[in-house]
């Protein structure tokens, strides 16, 4: 996908609303832990109540791996299943790797060619080397953690004359362009996107850190957008448990409707 | 494992040699690929063929993960093989993780109960948060990158008064303990070892970059080791690739036999 392809289903959909998929077995309703592949079915039953108000979706690793093989299965069960069914979304693996040269390109192909999806996130800590591997597939994405959402963000990201995540976010504008780069910024720190947007006005950036951790839409809209959105705004507890029970569907049809709803007054 | 019986393994063995399983289907043998599990079958060929040389494994994830779920059951089947028949083995998971909070401890669960890894490698960009949840678990290990052997570890990695790799081993000596903490030095700049020894006299180093890299063994020594050793030297290609065709448990045995003797020479 392209930017401007991207940028066009924000403008279809009225809504640059990103869900992620982090599905705990402990908080899946009954009927979905029955059957054979739960995380699967629970995902599945998310993304039809709420891919009419979504542009991304945003599975995250670590809630997969936990189950071995079978998590990695119902993964790409998942992945399969919003390309057949919802092939106008947008679909990002938080993997958050880290890792060079041969290794990378191993990641890259997992990703990109053994499973379908359109980006990663990445963490740079060892530089280019770990993120210009993926930056070679046309249509591919590279999502890079610069500002994080989270509070030890400040043990190494910020502070300093050049704080890391700017020299993070300068380095990589030379690695890659608009179209296969993005960058993970927090929304718990609104008043920093003014900065940010000065170092990359164009970029879209995922921005997890809303609703539980404490960030708005409106702020990070307000600091945030750019003239083509330049946001993927993530929610994933507030929408994938807003109904504790068989009413999960439904629930979580009402919470993303009311992200997109606010969303659209923005576009 | 605890640091001493790392120790004592590691004089029992008259070795500090790390054996980093990356197994890439188009370099094994035909008579693997002909197997239903090709990968595991060959990691096991490799690791009876130098476990005797030997104190640590180190499967990198994206080298099962460009197989799926496939992928994922090989290194599960690896794990628990090694786990069995060599029990005085630590055992590494190469993942290099990064994630905080609840998803953290979504991966420390995936990798030390799902699966049994003694360690893991982690990237340190968003702090304390990303590298707490692994030290929950008596016994088990984080081991943190600092300076890596990569090139382009100098896009973030060094320079300026307090570089980035002093600055999380300055860090990190507060959060864990040298029982449950490693890092990541790479063996390409031997020269700054003795600057890192400054920060961290006691604990164990994970080494790559020995061999394909350009780092050697004596150089490490000769800055890194410790009272305790405190070095587990990594070789990967080197030694699962050591030869081509159907000698490579033999050509294995030999290259690891090497590079033992040498290390043995030091302790």
């Amino acid at each position: 996908m392209t930017y401007q392809q991207l940028y066009e289903n924000i403008l279809a959909k009225k809504s640059f609303l990103c869900i992620g998929l982090d599905p705990e077995i402990s908080r899946i309703p009954d009927r979905f832990r029955r059957t054979e592949h739960p995380i699967f079915e629970f995902n599945k039953a998310i993304i039809d109540a709420t891919a009419r108000y979504a542009v991304a979706y945003k599975p995250n690793s670590a809630f997969y791996e936990v189950f071995g093989a079978q998590g990695w299965n119902e993964l790409e069960m998942t992945v399969s299943y919003i390309r057949k069914h919802h092939p106008e979304l947008f679909v990002i693996l938080d993997a958050k790797r880290c890792d060079i040269g041969n290794t990378a390109r191993m990641y890259a192909r997992a990703f990109f060619e053994t499973l379908d999806f359109d980006a990663v996130t990445l963490s740079p800590y060892m530089g280019q080397d770990s993120v210009k591997p993926f930056l070679d597939y046309e249509g591919k994405w590279a999502i890079i953690l610069a500002a994080t959402s989270n509070e030890s963000a400040q043990d190494f990201e910020f502070g300093g004359e050049e704080p890391l995540y700017a020299k993070v976010m300068s380095k990589a504008l030379q690695w890659g362009t608009i179209d296969n780069t993005m960058f993970v910024v927090g929304a718990t720190r609104p008043e920093m996107f003014k900065a940010i947007r000065e170092i990359c006005p164009d970029h879209f950036f995922l921005v997890p850190g809303v609703g539980a951790q404490g960030g708005t839409v409106s702020e990070v809209v307000r600091y945030g957008m750019n003239s083509h959105c330049g946001l993927l705004i993530n929610s994933s507890r507030g929408i994938i448990y807003a109904g504790q029970g068989d009413d999960c569907a439904e629930a979580s049809t009402a919470a993303a409707k009311a992200l997109a709803d606010e969303m659209a007054t923005y576009l």
